[in-house]
């Protein structure tokens, strides 16, 4: 049993999130300021493109004291071929950690599995934990506690995934709206309702998004064609027609509501501009959490 | 209003490009030696590929004491339909500069007025700022003043555009001889025009390519097929001809004229390899400049 | 004669390898810790894709406190019709030292001839000096001297001519065997077959596999079908069938022989994954070495 700690899941960090985001709330405070992370290097695989996770993570590794290096699918060997365990192995004997965007949550366990150092999930097919985590620091700095509704609507990808364990987790209510066939994945469901029964977190899933928005305190949605997705792209855009965050949806949320949105988004599809571009949209603020909870997940992680 | 400021084109700097030619020359001689943008990242975003704009950023961010990341569009969401102004305001959040090589240059202009950091314009359609700065360095460095005849030759592109300014602004005079169609936009001659008659430079544009060379101080050309204009190839080639920079054109200049070019060149097209091999060619000291003359764009900028 | 020093071929360091390996062991065991590359730059151009040689190197460079760029073929001009003339010499006004890893060998030699700075070989289709040296600070380490038989078995490609020519100018024996037509550069095989009548070095080459890996210290082998050698794979692989390394095989070598392969491995072609994965493999610790014996490099190169 090797010593290091992961986060491939909200899972993996159920304990430690309130730490981990009493972290980042610091870091984003300008409270830590020492160079923690000096001397270490983070390797990043990025297996699909990415905006804010790669730029996120490079700042937030060069503020640590620390050094990335930015591996893109072109760049590397791990996909040509290669089994991710050499790749894991030695990788190892490089590196202080692995941040890694791929399609397959299997291969980031195999990966976590066959390294030595700690493993971040960058995005999988199943679930985007950074995400979360920025996403409910967010809520804590918007509505002042987790005290709220949160109301996701749409395509229950891999967002909505890890949305649903930090919420469980947290005891924080959430209600999921999805179309059929688009709801959340069927274990982290399970798995979700089991925590909310330990920690009081209200659980709901439906495909009545009126339901779900009415009274929310913040309203999420993502991107209906998730990379990967683009085969079905009218097929889902059809399906999730009914599921756009627009103004008239929103109005059915509390009167102080906010919008969230883990971008990049497409506005006419998941959501209207008079949201995303609205006073309620907090997307900015959210993004740019990402570097501050991400901070608090290698200092946690690395240190 | 923002209070941030940026380099779109020379006209933005117009009355500090003294001062920031003075720190350019101070980087180049070691007199600035601590780390003044510490703690500091760059983001450089690519549409276009390139040598010496990436590599000289790269190296002189670094030597600030900052940090910078290559974002090409191969790696970014940015140029998969999500709007600029999300990614501005998201870079925003993360970095403290962004420098973009793009297209167009409307697009450089809107990311300035989004983005919250400075934004540095690493090429466009219409301007290269940066290689003005370097190369007016250069001419500072080799004829020991801007008291020159300045004489560009060829495709009055970017770099003539921005060539053009500077001198207007520096008061250098400068003759530029480009085929009919080939001139410099219309609009920045005029500009250039309206200040040099505050500055007393000269500016003549013309198709006489003799008539512009003739006691020239330093002749500048550049390639006649920039990124962008590939289709086009053979007519540009036909077209530019007689603008060929060779050694017989360059016996009419100044016996002690120097040779510029921003490079990449190609040898036998735009220039003859006894000229640009030969001794009267400064293209790799002009190159170095490029880092000094962005260190100093960069801590005018950042710091 | 320009003084700097490159590293092209294992012979550019004939005298100095003791001392180089005895720096890689130095780093690998911390004693080392200054930042001895402070403030220096390091551009990596790779017109091949890699793990190994980039991530060793990019970490390396940063542990010594230096910075390093990676310049791939798609984001260079120069590999779009610059000239390696040109490339080098403005690159060595903004770095102070020069990775590459190309096809042919000739570029490489061209791009140090024109550089003012350190050129180190990241790999060519000629040799592979930096995989050697981290070879044999395995061997030292493994077997405690380099009084052993190393077998190579294979392809007789560039990672087995600078092993060649390493075994020779330290007086190690190495024996290799390859199918007619796979063999090592024949100028390669004279040259450190001179070389070994100094050191007294056993230089063996033939194409009976038995013969080589027979009381064996150190069997080590190499992929089949190299980067750029795709389109004759199917007649490789036949060539080379009976060179695999096997359980069988490996019971020819000494009891406590050990299996070396510079990575990326094919298990089931060049080696069955018995062996590979077995307990006589060293192929990780043999990985991590590429990152000591590269920090040796740099330090001895650009201090």
């Amino acid at each position: 049993m090797k010593s290091k700690k992961d986060l491939l899941s909200i899972l993996d960090i159920r304990d430690e999130i309130p730490e981990i985001l009493d972290l980042a709330i610091k870091f984003k405070n300008d409270e830590i300021t020492d160079k923690p992370l000096e001397g270490k290097s983070l390797a990043m695989i990025f297996q699909k493109s990415s905006t804010r996770t790669r730029v996120s993570f490079e700042v937030g590794m060069y503020e640590l004291g620390g050094n990335s290096l930015f591996l893109s699918s072109s760049d590397l060997q791990l996909f040509r071929g290669e089994p991710i365990s050499d790749t894991a192995k030695v990788l190892s004997r490089y590196v202080d950690g692995i941040m890694i965007r791929t399609f397959e949550h299997q291969d980031l366990v195999e990966l976590s599995n066959e390294a030595d150092v700690p493993v971040i999930n960058g995005l999988t097919n199943l679930e985007h934990p950074c995400q979360a985590l920025a996403d409910t620091q967010t809520i804590l700095e918007k509505k002042g506690s987790l005290n709220v509704k949160l109301a996701y609507v749409g395509d229950g990808n891999n967002v909505c995934n890890s949305l649903l364990l930090i919420s469980a987790c947290l005891g924080m209510d959430i209600s999921i709206a999805t179309p059929k066939g688009y709801e959340p994945d069927e274990d982290i469901v399970n798995e979700a309702k089991s925590i909310s029964k330990e920690t009081g977190s209200k659980v709901q899933i439906t495909d009545r998004v009126e339901d779900v928005v009415s009274d929310a305190d913040v309203v999420y949605t993502d991107v209906w064609v998730s990379m990967g997705d683009e085969e079905e792209k009218e097929k889902r855009r059809n399906d999730l027609l009914k599921y756009q965050v627009n103004g008239e949806l929103m109005n059915l949320a509390s009167k102080d509501a906010i919008f969230m949105h883990c971008l990049p988004a497409i506005r006419g599809e998941e959501v209207g501009s008079e949201v995303i571009d609205g006073s309620q949209s907090v997307v900015i603020d959210q993004a740019e959490n990402r570097l501050h909870a991400q901070k608090a997940i290698l200092y946690y992680l690395m240190k």
